[in-house]
């Protein structure tokens, strides 16, 4: 499996993500947290191995998916399974940027992804490396789009997998999930309550548990959007990275990205501004941002249309937190009605049917242009995380109809 | 516009596509059907030209679209309208095969395309074409995924946009077609009813029609597939190609994608086996091959799951069915529970989400093989022409729930 002699995955060790801790792990024993401190762990790479391949001018005529940056992702690309994620399309959004004063105003598409969302990069490194490990049935809960995809990378792989998701999901999570053979199990709850039905069963089963940060490869699998921005701004990165902000996972990855990326000295010290959004119904990460803190409180009563931000606390909040205040970013919450405008215009005036979540990026952009806290000129990426077909309910609310 | 000095694209004429006709026309008059005899017209190439820069070696590194073969588009790429068509992942269906004991069983997924379907490569190159050319409103018919490509395009290029569709179209193309603020307009009937509300409207509204093969454009967005095939074989063709097979633009698109490859010395004069799929409960190409007809005939009482083939008869019938028996290939029929079937089985297997159109695509790989005309070795591919999303209705018919 993996960083063997020969692969071009420079995969090392693993190591904890907890200031103080440090523990490290050998990649081969299937970890799931820290088992000093129960904090996520992070994939750790011979950098110095990996620069010597990984090059821009390396890039072209490589595999056409997120695996094409092999050197630095936990197997290589001839091992994964894939579906062919990642390579999503970088659109200029020139009329809706214009609205807002903006020149450089980027979608990055993620729903063009397989399962249409982000979550199917971080759902195929996760299960090549489950599969490499000889797991048979991996289990997670989610507030939707990572169900979907977990479910159909463990049907390419032929592994077993169990999801467990609220009962109000959107309707395409839980039969999309049900045909790719997943064991779904629908919870009268919130995400946090279908985390503890998964962290109950997860022993007495035998299941290998895949949920956000508490297995080490999801994190690189999404960290590869950081790459693709490298790829697409050849070799820089945009001024701001707006993020709709759940559990974070790609936030935390792209940041991890660019600290990799200065390490083999492709990029320099500076940063993107990272921008987290997250619904004004559930925004534990703009809570904790306004309040100076290091982590989050857990979120009472979280309700929103963007079902994928519905995460009332997030393990990898500390992180998160993190990157916002290392870069001089910020954490901003969008009301349901505001986002849903913003979804609608963005089909309208850019031809993007986007998620909830991608209308709430938009937001807050709209919301620091207005105080002032990003010039004309500057190159603002905005990630739709999923493809709005799989929110037919909220695109109906939308349009009113 | 297009083809002017210093363009990559080396467009030089429309030509008329019955035999006999041979009608040629500027392609700067914005025409539709042939003047002369009503038939499609085909966008001609300086292939001479072409050949000089269209190299296999040449194209990584260019436009991660269709856009990448611009020689051989109506326009250079950064003249199109574009959301990140084309570049879609070519799965291998390695335990889907298996049960069919066909090892190199392939999926193209055109699921991946903006707006969810291989209908975006059409709508890309036409309404580029229609911004270049000075229109202010184009109109089509539509069973259901070109209304959504098409308006997505109109919104991206600031045109607006007029789309009929069948009153029972599923609820995902009438939200995205209203989304990217398109006039829809709900018709009581089946597509050829909704083509002659837009015949009938065109003139008086000074709308520019759209409608399959009534212009020249999509059919050369839709060729993009053979020559993306031709770069993912590595400068060859797969054995067989099996297309699900309404209007049936991306079989004669790839057909004339042939043609022109070998007319630049790209490819030899082996074709692969073309293999029109349609449903059985519309299935007037099926018919007209059993026939040996040059023409079909209009299908009464259309019917099928799968809305992209409810077309009763196609403008382009007869360039179908000339690919058909020019190749060697055949038209297979596929009954709605078969083609649901085989979409639970290729999700369940192999973690593709398709569309109904696709699952009849593989139920008529199922009946060749039965039928002893495909070999173990042959490489096979099947267009799954959408993504299964679009379709829940039907999915969820698919799965009892």
């Amino acid at each position: 499996m993996s960083a063997e002699r020969g692969s071009p995955s420079t995969l090392s060790h693993l190591e904890c993500s907890k200031p103080g801790c440090g523990a490290t792990l050998d990649y081969a024993t299937a970890p799931n947290l820290c088992p000093a401190c129960r904090s996520p762990l992070l994939a750790r790479y011979d950098l110095a191995a990996a620069r010597r391949t990984l090059r821009l001018a390396a890039l072209p005529g490589r595999s056409n998916t997120m695996w094409r940056y092999e050197e630095v992702l936990p197997c290589a690309a001839a091992q994964a399974v894939s579906l062919g994620e990642g390579r999503t399309p970088l659109l200029h959004a020139e009329r809706y940027g214009e609205r807002l004063g903006l020149a450089n105003l980027y979608v990055k598409d993620e729903g063009a992804n397989p399962t249409g969302s982000f979550k199917a990069r971080g759902l195929s490194a996760a299960v090549s490396m489950a599969r490499a490990l000889g797991v048979d049935t991996i289990a997670l809960p989610t507030a939707g789009n990572a169900g979907g995809a977990a479910a159909a990378y463990a049907a390419q792989a032929g592994l077993d997998c169990v999801v467990a998701m609220p009962a109000d999901t959107p309707a395409a999570n839980v039969v999309e999930s049900r045909a790719f053979g997943a064991d779904v199990r629908l919870i009268d709850g919130l995400i946090s309550d279908c985390g503890k039905f998964i962290a109950e069963n997860v022993a007495r089963h035998g299941w290998y548990e895949v949920s956000t940060l508490k297995e080490p490869y999801r994190i690189e699998g999404k960290k590869t959007m950081g790459y693709e921005l490298w790829e697409e701004f050849h070799g820089g990165l945009p001024d701001v990275i707006v993020y709709p902000t759940g559990g974070g996972v790609g936030l935390i990855g792209m940041w991890k990205a660019f600290a990799e990326l200065e390490a083999m000295g492709l990029i320099g010290p500076e940063r993107p501004r990272m921008i987290a959004v997250q619904a004004a119904g559930c925004a534990p990460i703009v809570q904790a941002f306004e309040r100076g803190a290091a982590t989050s409180e857990f979120w009472q009563g979280a309700a929103t249309v963007a079902s994928g931000l519905r995460v009332p606390k997030a393990l990898g909040d500390f992180l998160v937190l993190d990157a916002l205040y290392a870069s001089g970013g910020e954490a901003v919450a969008a009301e349901d009605e505001e986002l849903l405008e913003a979804c609608r215009g963005l089909a309208r005036h850019e031809g993007i049917f986007a998620a909830p979540e991608g209308g709430a990026g938009l937001v807050a952009v709209r919301k620091i242009v207005e105080r002032g806290e990003i010039g004309d000129d500057d190159s603002v990426v905005v990630f739709n995380t999923g493809s709005g077909y799989k929110y037919l309910e909220a695109w109906q609310r939308a349009l009113g109809s």
